[in-house]
Formats: C-alpha cells, sequence, structure tokens
C-alpha cells in the first residue's frame, strides 16, 4: 500500500549522486551536532555489554555520496570518543526497494573503516532483528509519507486541494490537517519499528530540511501555467499532490511523546551555514530539486510534461532567488537526538 | 587484484535467474543433507546464550531464486529443530559489488520469515564484524577462483596451457598444479576470513557442483573451431582461461585442516537425482552454461566472437548428450558441513 519514488538513479547529469549539494549541506551543517550528541549522551559500554561489534544505519540512505559522508563521520565520532576499545562497525544503508542499490554499492568508499551493507525496505516497517542497532541515522527522509492522503485528490471531499500540489499555500486547513494526519500515521509505524530494533541506550538522530517544502510552489505554479496554456488537463494537477510534510519541532515532539520509547536529548532548528543559499544559487537549488522529484512527475504527468514543468521551473531562477532573499530565514533544518529507553 | 564476472543480470531470455535449473538441481539434491547437520550438529542454545538474533550468510548468492529457496530452507530447519524458540533471522545476500542486487532485492520473496540484506564484496576477503554469523551457506561458487593463473598464459612458463581454456583435457600436469596452487591461495583467505565471522559452535556448509568442468571443454573446442576456420586468432584463446577449479574431497579436506578452525562434520560426494541430467537435456544445460560465462567470454574475445562461440556450443547438444550418458557418474557435487571450533 505504500508508493515509493527513488531518486533518480546512476550518476549521469540529472542523477542524485551528481544533484545532492543541498542534502550535503544539510548534513554539514549537522554533523557537529552528531558529533556532540554522541559526545554527551552516547554510553556503549552498557549497550555493548561483552561485545565489541558496533551496528549503523542510515534511513534512507539514497545512493552516495552523502550517505558515506555521514556513515564515516558517525564511526569516526565513535572511535574517537573509545580510542581504547576495538570496536568494529558493520554500516546498514537502507532505503525503498527500488532505490538503486548497484550504483550505492558501486561507490562505496575503498578507504571504509566499516563492513559494509544494504537493507531495502519501507522504513515504516520492521527492517531489522529485535535489539540490533547501536545508533539510527535518517537526514532529508521522513519528510516522505509513506502515501499521499486520498482525500486531497477528492473533489468530494473537504480536503480536496484543488490547483495546488502540496500544503504549502493552500488556504483550506483540512489540506494541512489531512497531511499532519498521515505524517502521523506514518511517525507511529516508524516508531514503533525502530523502538524495537534500536538496542536501550541506542540512539537515532533525525535531520530534516525546511527549505524545499517552500520550493515545491514553484514547480505547482509551472504546471498551473501549462494548465492555463491548454497544454496540460487541469484535473492531472487535481489529481496530484507531493507526499512530503516538513515537520515542526512541535510535531515531531508530539509523535516521539506518544511513542514514549525514546527520550528527546536535543531538538533544535538551525540555519545551515549553507553556501547555496547564501549565494542564492536558484538554479542549482531548482537542478537539485528535479533530481529528487523528477521519478514522482514522471509516473504522474508523463516524461514529456514533466520535462516541460522542470524546464520552465529552472526558467524561474530569478523569482525563485529573490524569493530566497526574503525568505532567507525559512531555510532552517530541523535537528532532533533521540535516546532509547 | 581479483578479478569478478557476475551471473548475466535482470531477467531476460539469457539471464542467470532464468537459467540456474542445473544449480537449483545441486541445491534440491543438498536440502536433505542441510536439514541433517543442522539438526544433529548445530547447537544454538550454547552459540546465542540470551539473544534471539539468528544471522546466515549466502556467499556468492547471484541473484535467485536460488538463494531465495535455500536460505528459507536453513530458516525453516532452524525453526523445526528449536520450536519452543522465539528466533529471528536475518539473511546476508553476499556476492561481487558488480552482481545485480537491484534484481536481487526487487525479487526479494514477499513471505520470506527473515530480515533481508545485501552484501557486497569478495567472500576471499573480511566481510562481517568478528563473531557476527551462525550459519555459512555457499553452494555453486568456490569454485571460481580469484584470478587466473597468470602463468597458464605465458608461452614461456612450463604451466603454458595453449589451446585449452581450463585444466579438463590438458595433458600438462602443470597446468593442473597452477589451478590447485590458486585454489589453495583463494581458500587460505577464505577460510581465514570465515574463521573471524563465525562465532564458535557456529557452521558452514560448502556445496560444489563437480559437472560443469567438463561441459566446458565443448566451449574450448568451439573456440578452437573458430582458430581452424580464421575467424579467431589463436593467441586470443592461449591467453584465456576459466578460473574455475572443481575440488575434490581431499582438496578440501586439505585446506580445512591447515586453516585448523573449523572440524569436519560431514563430507561426501553425491549424485544428485537430477531430472536435468536423467534425461540428459543437454540444450538445457548449455544454455545454462551460458548465463554464467557470458560475461567472461565478452570480456575476453568480444560480444560477436563470445556470441558466436555460444551458439556454435549449443548445436553441439547431441555430441555433449552422448558425452553425458557415457560420463554420467561424472555429475555428482561435493557436500561439506564444517563447525567452527
Amino acid at each position: 500500500m505504500t508508493t515509493s519514488f527513488p531518486m533518480n538513479a546512476g550518476d549521469v547529469p540529472y542523477s542524485y549522486s551528481k544533484n545532492s549539494h543541498l542534502q550535503r549541506e544539510v548534513l554539514d551543517g549537522a554533523k557537529e551536532m552528531m558529533k556532540e550528541v554522541i559526545i554527551e549522551h552516547l554510553d556503549i559500554k552498557n549497550m555493548l555489554s561483552s561485545s565489541n561489534k558496533f551496528y549503523i544505519i542510515d534511513l534512507g540512505c539514497s545512493i552516495g555520496p552523502n550517505t558515506f559522508n555521514s556513515m564515516q563521520h558517525v564511526v569516526q565520532v565513535v572511535k574517537d570518543k573509545y580510542h581504547d576499545n576495538i570496536l568494529e562497525f558493520q554500516v546498514f544503508f537502507n532505503d525503498h526497494v527500488n532505490n538503486d542499490f548497484n550504483t550505492l554499492f558501486r561507490s562505496l568508499p575503498v578507504d571504509r573503516s566499516y563492513y559494509a551493507s544494504g537493507v531495502p525496505g519501507s522504513f515504516h516497517g520492521r527492517l531489522f532483528p529485535s535489539r540490533s542497532i547501536h545508533v539510527a541515522h535518517c537526514s532529508s527522509a521522513i519528510h516522505w509519507l509513506s502515501k499521499t492522503p486520498k482525500e486531497l485528490l477528492d473533489e468530494k471531499s473537504s480536503s480536496w486541494n484543488k490547483g495546488l500540489i502540496n500544503y504549502i499555500g493552500a488556504s483550506n486547513i483540512e489540506v494541512m490537517n489531512a497531511y499532519v494526519a498521515q505524517f502521523e500515521k506514518d511517525m507511529e509505524m516508524f516508531f514503533n519499528a525502530r523502538a524495537e530494533e534500536i538496542v536501550p541506550g541506542g540512539m537515532m538522530v533525525l535531520i530534516s530540511p525546511q527549505l524545499s517544502e517552500h520550493l515545491l510552489k514553484f514547480f505547482g505554479s509551472s504546471l498551473l501555467d501549462l494548465v492555463n496554456e491548454g497544454k496540460l488537463d487541469e484535473s492531472l494537477v487535481n489529481s496530484f499532490n507531493v507526499p512530503v510534510y516538513f515537520p515542526s519541532i512541535e510535531d515531531m515532539t508530539k509523535v516521539v511523546e506518544k511513542n514514549d520509547c525514546f527520550s528527546i536529548e536535543r531538538v533544535e532548528l538551525t540555519h545551515p551555514k549553507s553556501k547555496l543559499v547564501d549565494e542564492a544559487d536558484a538554479k542549482t537549488l531548482m537542478i537539485n530539486l528535479r533530481a529528487v522529484l523528477e521519478g514522482l512527475f514522471i509516473n504522474h504527468f508523463g516524461s514529456k510534461i514533466a520535462k516541460e514543468a522542470f524546464t520552465r521551473t529552472i526558467l524561474k531562477s530569478d523569482e525563485v532567488s529573490a524569493w530566497m532573499k526574503i525568505n532567507y530565514k525559512k531555510a532552517c533544518q530541523l535537528f532532533i537526538a533521540l535516546k532509547r529507553k
């Protein structure tokens, strides 16, 4: 029942591996915080007892290079903290089964200091045996909902989201409510699964960018332009909503507390020191989003309309750039560090 | 320094997934023996202590469906033996990094009773942290050498294997010796790695078919036909040897004893009750081998010559069939069950 649309595969011009700078900025901004929470809150002596095996997952890893960068960082921080300990690390790279694991595996760094493994499947369900993971990491991924709430596409529903492709800009509060309800359902499954899989004392760090949601509206407006020019049927736009919801601190706190298996060790919204955002390089950002969204658009609109919509949106760089300068403060990211009780 | 040539990818007509009946027959023949050795020799109560996580690897798994079949069998046998125990299984599917893991993952059985994971890398090296695996399984894979011994291709060497593509049929004993030496080197690395990875009391089962080696000579003779017709340069045949060595019981016993970390619980040569061999369906067998060998042939000879050699060999089905009826007793397989001391 869940849908999934992987990032663009391979390493061709519009592939995710060549266009994940934005996600990289998010990670770089979180690295120092990641280091601090591991140093302050991770207690491996209790967690591992007599074993020296340390298991890490990256949930929603896509195809690199970002995932390699952040996994090596986690390994290094844990090694530095326990310099007297002979730990052996196994990293599990997780993403949907239609993720391009071949590209992921073939680009694994040769100088990595961990054993590598791929785990296909939705992180909204179980992926591992009970109590088998010590650190879970998830960056730029929890905002992907398991599906689009169907009432958004139903003209008879009070949540019908006519003419828009996301909750951003929707004046009807029922639209936002439908997104939030789906997010809460998904997170309930997510936390139930992780609560089983992560050992007591184990940690989970979730990082979520808050910029992309606002940029989505530019893709939506390109689709509406095509409708106005008679090139696209409006009903096709009305039957399409991008299944992403970017949670606030309050949203995250609520789902963590409802699950009740994790303590919140740190939560904050930060402004990444992003060169991309500083320079308001709108074109780079939009190409970046194309790598993320293209599969979803092609699946619904076909490749001709999808290509047209992306080309037009990238031509709006000046407009996007102007919007970004004013809304710079929205370019924040959510960082939350949790510990299994 | 190691070379690897994956089975043909995808599920197209000459793919491995559509042409692995022979390997399937090997596995079916071994299933009963696998069951017996687990029931007689595996003691999970000591091995797992307080944990209920059971980790299994399939080494050189290729892309299914055989690997799913044998992994489910191992899980089921262990479950049946410890019916009062709530075990959770994680299966690691291992093969070279250029194996088609995307196809493997997308064809995972939905009703599997284990958590699935892919591990890219050569099984001649380390793949897992120390003491993290309970059962290792390896079928139709250990006969692949990490590389072709280069003296076989060197006309100045006493091991030069002129006009042949394997040790089968070679009158020069030095050729066989070079193959055996490489096999022993590879197995030394293989057993050193597994001795670290497998927990004390953990088991490893190796299954190796003994028929394919004899069929290789038919592919070699097709190449020589092309040389005699002036369509292929003889030096190209002389610079090509298929890096497979099919060990005898004595070969296996020697490498296991040299490593000294495993006890031999059972070893035997058996004749699989193979319908394929019974009916002497030579054509099916040759198509089967094509799926296994095509990557290797194309890499050396180019796709035109490789295709021509395969087409010609499959046309020799009558000759192959006649040979098989006489040599039926050679269609045996080696089964060896080991326990980590």
